[in-house]
């Protein structure tokens, strides 16, 4: 059909040729792997039968373009599709949109990696802190930094300050909320961040010390205003966010709000875990994704834990928050999940420096008080 | 460890035996399905090794128990998992996070129904409409509403309201905004929604008719409060929501902050997708999560379409959309994807009266004027 207000001059100058191109594999030959890619184009753009469309500029500008395709081996093929900048605007929702929005309904289509123009990371910069703002902010230099979680759900507030109290004077670096913590009965939201805030800017002050306290702020959006005024009011050092419960665009948000770190956890987002059959690659689900929405931290399952996770889609998510991405910041990688003190060497070891490990039960559970536990996990490493 | 701040008798006082049950499905034998399941209930409770909590009231009150297995043959078992109601608090987010937070990252564990007891209803009440108030908002009795959505993203609000504008003059029941359209620079929010809002109040006053238009607000949180006091502000006669890109609370807060029916669409969300190596649940997921969260409409992918469900997958999100949940009232499945004239009659048969039949392209690229499509859809289900 014609529209009447349409004007191709229009659409053209506001399309500047800037864009961001989204790698793919898709199952099947060369020649299906092109047709699912055609249908991408139209899919993820304007939804509506390109024959039909009867506007150049939104022909030429608006539909994906199929950029690079190659043969991946075993039945997959990669397909690399560019999109115009505009159709993600300043929204990152819509960026996620774009990429892989009606298409993560279909099935055999992986998304591995998002390559934004520089232009582009203009409008979506990436995390505030990143790894040396983290070190500049804590103090940390020449190793990893520790990390821990306030743990069981079912303790009072009381009993969780005591907890970070005694982490905290052990000296370790990060303490967040374990992910099950939210606003419960037994320990409700406003009670618990004052307390752990108070507790560990207590032990700071003995220690002189720079313990981060992170709440969980990934709650309803009823309260969420509040809570991240709370935690930044309290001190905190960071908060800590589930993209999966409340979307990825809280995580730029909430560090906009507070001025804080933000640590991503990985709660509820598994479902989108490629597993062979489509959805998102493990190292861009878990690395660049949370990097590009702005988390410091991103904390995923470690490999020979209890998940499932193997080695090399742990090296892939260290190295989507590692690697030189020009103006977006790198962040600290941070495998958790049955950490043990006998693991800390061979993590050290994997994952570099640059990471934060992230030991919860074990750190609780090894002999010893909290506080020692937390002077061995830094001894460890230094 | 001790807690020097513990007391069983305050926790046993919070936890009042309410509860709510998730029906899981777990890959292996009826004894590898257990031992998974032993795991859950810690995972998505205390994350903490069971032996070393000292909380009696923690063992008890906190931690999943195991309500029921069956053996579902072709090598998985059906598992039921109930948790205390003060494990969720009042936070859906959390509600989820509970259900499938860490679990979601392992293999072969779906999701497959949510069963909240009564009292848990009331903090989780579900739609503030269902099928009931949107037959009367709307006038729509003894037929499955019609819906198409402004389409493509390239053009201006002026082009996207005049289609507005001809859609509501022949009578269609819902226009929703596609579901890529967000603030770009070709169609700004405000722009768009105030037109498209302004051309659709003009069509009802010339018909009599009640047409609802329902923009897009999947966008950044940054801007949410505004975008949706401005929908309410134009008259709009519901907002959508993309709770894959988003979060499933927003449904809720949309909801609450504008009064408006809302429309949950499945973009960015087929990811969570279980395609037999765990996920969700396609009736969960498109049907029961949506309502549970307080959609009205929950948008997803007809069978025979350009997408993968099966027609028994399909009936599932039926089935889940409408079927008896008490105090939470049914919602209108919104079968869409590559739907033409011919399958409105076969889709009617098959989805029953209570669901919204969406029509895109199709109604823009049959023979004849858009108002008179319109006026055709409505026509062939009258």
């Amino acid at each position: 059909m014609k529209f009447k207000y349409y004007n191709d001059g229009d659409l053209r100058r506001q399309l500047t040729g800037d864009g961001f191109t989204v790698i793919y594999r898709v199952r099947g030959t060369e020649k299906e792997a092109l047709e699912v890619a055609k249908n991408m184009c139209v899919e993820q753009t304007v939804e509506f039968p390109a024959a039909h469309i009867e506007c150049p500029a939104i022909q030429d500008g608006i539909l994906g373009d199929i950029d690079y395709t190659e043969d991946l081996g075993d039945g997959w093929q990669r397909v690399d599709i560019v999109y115009a900048a505009q159709t993600a605007g300043e929204d990152f929702p819509q960026l996620l949109n774009v990429i892989f929005g009606n298409s993560s309904i279909l099935p055999d289509i992986t998304v591995e990696r998002v390559c934004l123009s520089e232009s582009m990371k203009k409008t979506f910069p990436g995390p505030k802190f990143g790894v040396q703002g983290l070190r500049e902010r804590l103090g940390v230099y020449g190793r990893p930094f520790t990390f821990t979680a306030l743990k069981p759900m079912g303790l009072p507030p009381e009993a969780l300050a005591e907890e970070a109290y005694r982490c905290a004077l052990g000296g370790i670096d990060l303490i967040k909320d374990d992910h099950g913590l939210m606003d419960q009965p037994f320990a409700p939201f406003r009670e618990r961040v004052e307390q752990a805030a108070a507790a560990v800017r207590r032990a700071n002050e003995e220690t002189g010390g720079h313990t981060a306290y992170i709440p969980n702020v990934s709650g309803s959006f009823r309260h969420m205003d509040e809570r991240l005024q709370l935690a930044a009011d309290c001190g905190c050092g960071g908060v800590m966010v589930a993209p999966g419960l409340v979307g990825f665009d809280l995580i730029g948000y909430a560090a906009e709000k507070t001025g804080l770190p933000v640590v991503c956890h990985p709660a509820f987002l598994g479902g989108n875990l490629d597993r062979g059959q489509g959805g998102i690659a493990c190292p861009c689900l878990f690395g660049q994704l949370p990097r590009l929405a702005g988390a410091d931290i991103t904390v995923f399952p470690n490999f020979g834990g209890r998940f499932s996770l193997s080695e090399a889609q742990c090296a892939g998510i260290r190295n989507m928050a590692s690697e030189d991405q020009g103006a977006i910041r790198a962040i600290l990688p941070s495998p958790a999940g049955g950490m043990t003190f006998e693991k800390v060497g061979p993590m050290r070891e994997f994952y570099g420096n640059d990471t934060a490990l992230l030991m919860g039960g074990g750190l609780f559970t090894a002999p010893g008080t909290l506080t020692e536990n937390c002077q061995r996990f830094l001894h460890e490493l230094q």
